[in-house]
């Protein structure tokens, strides 16, 4: 069934990507007078800064941290490799601790020439190391499928199935997945998918653009909802009927949109939010 | 398990249009002279051609006509535009009969905006709107699923477990697969399709070449077996040990490549093939 129409701005969350351009303090500054309720933030908005006071800034504007974007890289051909992305990750859940962010997003990682099974061992091996320090610092873990286009070098998890196996074979309260319709919305096996981790409260963060025909690029070239083929609105009513009742994230890689006026860019995104999501 | 190396060129067949810039002529005596056993026939090769006189040639020069290239694409939003497809689709089988090839490979489309399990619908109603023409004319249909990058604009049909799903509905002998490297390879579930559709006799055509990092164009980027990620040598073990002993068929679309010296590019072809498939 599909969803029903947005009609309010209230679960409307947008990562900092989406409007590269402004530095965090323009994106806050913007996205609260624009009325967005919660920011995703990536990890190069808040480089060289304090993830607490950004966070406080967040939260001052009136608006939610909705998760820190993004940990993972976990597999590597060496293993001192492995052990410095693992490190890395410890520091990612300090930084999300920090910035009052509920769960880091996490772009697994491949390496090219490894096999897929390998990598994914590996993956779940990485999680799996920092889990005492998520527990400790009560940040969740988002394992976000990515589409099988970047299986080569991006991640080896390209399915919500594989991200389901995964979630469920670690069997960790801190660990679930992120459903992004760009990655999911061809997989037939999708509703189905959504119905199993829904069941199981892992579903953590839900995250919506749009495909464009024809796709220029394999990274920058995502479209505005309403741009493009994905059926968001369905896969938003398969999200909300398996419980799931957090945000809406818009997230869009854009070299075009980043090279427009950003103002204007963010009244698209409410305006496409409302009509196409 | 792996499939033996490869020592010599007994099973080689290319796609025409891997050296685009070769006119059909030029391909069949380069192919020949290189001693490369086979070849798949686009179909913008033989455009203003007479099929019968092309196959004719290819078989002169020693080589097997081993598909042509491609039907397919029969969903649209209008039944007028469905039956254009389908009209278009039996005059493509009467020039693969013309040509001697033994089956068409099918890129069996899709609409963007139209939901996917609507295209699936109507590409089996194309195909099955083929059959009785295939069984006159004694040509299979290989469905190709392409990789979901291509799920927008080009296939519904987006892994070897939906190809046979749709292979084995019809439940026609005329109707196969085709297993190509560059689609399929990300998938967990492929070694069991295969299996899946080997034990039927459905597989029709296996096709090569590799997938880049980072690869630059959608379409036009594909990579000489070796220069990717893909495990070409362990899908081959899995084809071969489900009964297949066709050709290993070379079909790489490479803006680059089309730009450097053919001769040049069949070489490194014929190096690749051997050190690396």
């Amino acid at each position: 069934m599909e969803a029903k129409p947005i009609t309010d701005l209230s679960k409307l969350c947008i990562h900092t990507i989406t409007t590269r351009p402004w530095c965090l303090d323009d994106a806050i500054g913007h996205y609260a007078a624009a009325g967005v309720a919660g920011i995703s933030v990536w990890r190069q908005a808040i480089e060289g800064l304090d993830p607490a006071r950004a966070g406080r800034r967040i939260r001052e504007a009136g608006m939610a941290v909705v998760s820190l974007v993004r940990g993972g890289f976990y597999p590597a051909t060496e293993k001192k490799d492995r052990q410095r992305a693992i490190d890395e990750n410890l520091r990612i859940i300090d930084e999300a601790a920090a910035l009052g962010a509920p769960h880091v997003v996490l772009v697994c990682g491949a390496v090219p020439g490894q096999s897929l099974e390998e990598s994914r061992k590996q993956i779940r091996e990485g999680i799996e190391a920092t889990l005492a320090h998520a527990a400790e610092t009560g940040i969740k873990l988002a394992i976000e499928p990515l589409h099988p286009m970047y299986a080569d070098s991006r991640s080896a998890v390209n399915t919500l199935g594989q991200a389901n196996d995964m979630a469920e074979a670690i069997d960790s309260p801190l660990v679930g997945v992120a459903v992004d319709v760009y990655h999911l919305w061809w997989d037939p096996d999708l509703e189905r998918q959504i119905r199993r981790c829904g069941r199981l409260g892992k579903i953590l963060a839900f995250h919506i653009c749009d495909w464009k025909t024809p796709t220029e690029d394999l990274l920058y070239d995502r479209g505005l909802m309403g741009e493009g083929c994905i059926p968001i609105r369905r896969i938003r009513g398969w999200v909300e009927a398996a419980g799931f009742a957090g945000f809406n994230e818009v997230e869009i890689f854009s070299t075009a949109r980043w090279t427009q006026d950003q103002q204007q860019w963010l009244q698209e995104i409410l305006r496409a939010y409302r009509e196409a999501s």
